[in-house]
């Protein structure tokens, strides 16, 4: 416990976890679990191309999200940039995207032949605004891409109406919306496609990977023929020989589907740790004012409480990115969430005209992602509400300490 | 030992391999040798992004093909598609390419905003033919994609004039000639970059994976920043921000690296293992008129032995493709090599003119691929010996009776 502002480690003083806290899942089942299953791979001798683990994770992850198909790939930028292309018909275009979301995103439009339209978001669920992408659609825009937040997935009627109407695809990047449900209904279905991630920092760990949920059969069939480079002598039965469609190498394979599995026989204890660490830092945030940790509507939907994103406003003594200084150096290896946002960042925006999105900016600046995943423990986050409280009662002092060093 | 006709596997006879022989490496170190460096990497709980075995990885290929930097990345396939956006600067344009190579090439190219211009090759060395190359550049062409093949590297010199003169990047796909020297320099540093795959298809098993191998400083920070999508935090010194480079999702992770640094302990008995199986292959193709094992010109070259790839010429009495449903049925999993060529494969032609390709169009039409790799032994190269002896001797029997069949 900090007891002088000289003890912060951001002023010199021993940081409070020696070891760094992170903000990925990394749930990892018995590491003896995985060996077994590994060794049972080993003796089939069929480790790579569609094994009996990657077919078995399949069927799961169908049953899952409740949808006729999942198409694992080897991980979920790839299958976007698969869906773009077939949405697309390898015509040039562009994709409608927030631009307060991942930066992965418009280089996986570009990747497809299209250039990233940048949409305002709503202020409630951080999602694209159904009438923002209404009135950007024109005759140049092949397909929306529309995340699927933590917290909320957003308006996925509307933005479906919208999509519809126009006769536009419409795909959900629900990666971080995992085993969350809309009106009642697991995500999985919605739209043309969704698209989850693997990745050892996500809520199911393959180490890496992803998949691909649709209830189209056709999309199915295309997609797993293009994952595995278009070879003819798989071509499906109803796909033309010159069908424009470009194969790729975007095969998962035995090793990663084993350890999805096992992540997923752990699906609900995974998600009740979130919730305890979310409701802890809850009760942390109670005591602090100007720090809100977001969270769904009380909707009865439900939802994985993977990442712990808190907004600062005053009276918040801080800059939100004075806090995320201030907190890394405690190790606690926070980041500034979606910051900046796509549309002003020179990588993106490549000094192109970019629209102005008054609500994405103002939310570019004001939130964080806090430690979370299994290798934070409830003391942690207890531990970090003290930090806090500390930092609440010297704020004036911390604040003009960290601006004579420039940091603002 | 067959001794009727009627006993083929094609008129209806028992396969002579009940459980078929494959044509890829398959090599296996043994299963806990590979579980005990699995068991490290979770005890580290570091799995997927640039761990300390893909480093070690890395650094031990770099030595092994004598280049400063390797580059490991998901797939060879995503390298390519990574390395062809980098050096077209994203501007559209096209890909020398040869047509008689690996489906997925030309699809690589267009994932690139490219399209494949399909070249002539070599009778000799069946890879590109410098002549040809030169003649085919015009101010459209952003990069030549040669292929070295298994039994030679090909024109490494007159391709790598060529490109200097006009300026043009050239990129090896080495995968079939991995291990190979040309003029007694292991390949490696050729050419712009090479690049590799670890599939476990290929010589060196790392499940699934690739690498590229550059002695280019510039070219190697900025394929390890584009693999890991662009993130701004991991932005290489000396590239500007708004350098129009597409970041993509192509990282190895450590399960596939741990495998891959088995695999190379274990490389020179791959390859010794190869040698055997070649020279058991040259011995029964020695008693066999009118069909002749494509064999590395005697030059003092490494060569790796992986593919076994026969040519089919009179008086041989089946055609290439007859020979290759002959042997399928009897359980030797063959496959005819680089055929149809891509130009003339209406999923990449799709329609469009495409050049005449004379040498190319001959090659396609005479090779095939036999069983080869860890599962394939001595006593089933010379199984299949005897089977194709049988054949020999009544040549005029069968191919007649698989005409009647319209197996043509």
């Amino acid at each position: 416990m900090k007891q002088l502002v000289d003890s912060l480690a951001i002023f010199g003083g021993a940081p409070l976890f020696a070891e760094p806290r992170p903000i990925g899942q990394l749930a990892a089942p018995p590491v003896d679990e995985y060996l077994a299953l590994l060794k049972q791979a080993f003796e089939l001798r069929w480790l790579a191309n569609g094994g009996p683990m990657v077919l078995g994770l399949e069927r799961r992850l169908a049953e899952f999200h409740d949808t006729r198909h999942c198409i694992a790939v080897a991980n979920a930028g790839l299958g976007i940039m698969m869906l773009l292309r077939l949405f697309a018909g390898n015509r040039s275009g562009e994709v409608i995207m927030p631009a307060f979301s991942f930066r992965g995103l418009p280089h996986f439009a570009r990747w497809a032949g299209q250039q990233p339209r940048f949409c305002e978001v709503s202020v409630d669920t951080h999602t694209l605004d159904p009438r923002a992408v209404s009135e950007a659609i024109d005759s140049n825009v092949r397909a929306i891409l529309a995340v699927c937040n933590c917290h909320s997935p957003g308006d996925i009627d509307g933005l479906s109406r919208v999509a519809a109407a126009q006769g536009i695809p419409i795909l959900f990047d629900s990666v971080y919306a995992q085993g969350a449900t809309y009106r009642g209904q697991v995500l999985g279905g919605f739209g043309a496609a969704e698209v989850y991630s693997l990745h050892a920092t996500k809520l199911l760990n393959g180490f890496e990977g992803g998949y691909i949920t649709t209830n189209n059969d056709d999309l199915a069939a295309r997609l797993r023929w293009q994952r595995e480079f278009c070879l003819p002598s798989i071509r499906p039965a109803g796909v033309a020989e010159n069908e424009n469609i470009l194969g790729i190498n975007a095969k998962l394979n035995e090793l990663h589907a084993a350890m999805a599995l096992l992540s997923l026989d752990h699906f609900d204890d995974i998600v009740a740790g979130n919730q305890q660490r979310f409701e802890a830092y809850a009760e942390v945030c109670s005591r602090l004012p100007g720090l809100r940790l977001v969270t769904a509507p009380e909707t009865g939907e439900r939802r994985n409480y993977a990442l712990m994103i808190a907004e600062t406003t005053p009276p918040w003594p801080l800059s939100r990115d004075q806090t995320v200084a201030f907190l890394r150096a405690e190790g606690a290896a926070i980041s500034p969430y979606y910051s900046p946002a796509l549309h002003r960042s020179n990588q993106d925006s490549r000094n192109l005209p970019m629209p102005e999105l008054p609500v994405t900016n103002a939310l570019a600046s004001r939130f964080l992602q806090l430690p979370g995943g299994e290798l934070v423990s409830l003391d942690d986050v207890r531990a970090i509400g003290r930090l806090l409280e500390f930092l609440v009662e010297n704020g004036t002092v911390v604040a003009s300490r960290l601006l004579e060093r420039g940091i603002v």
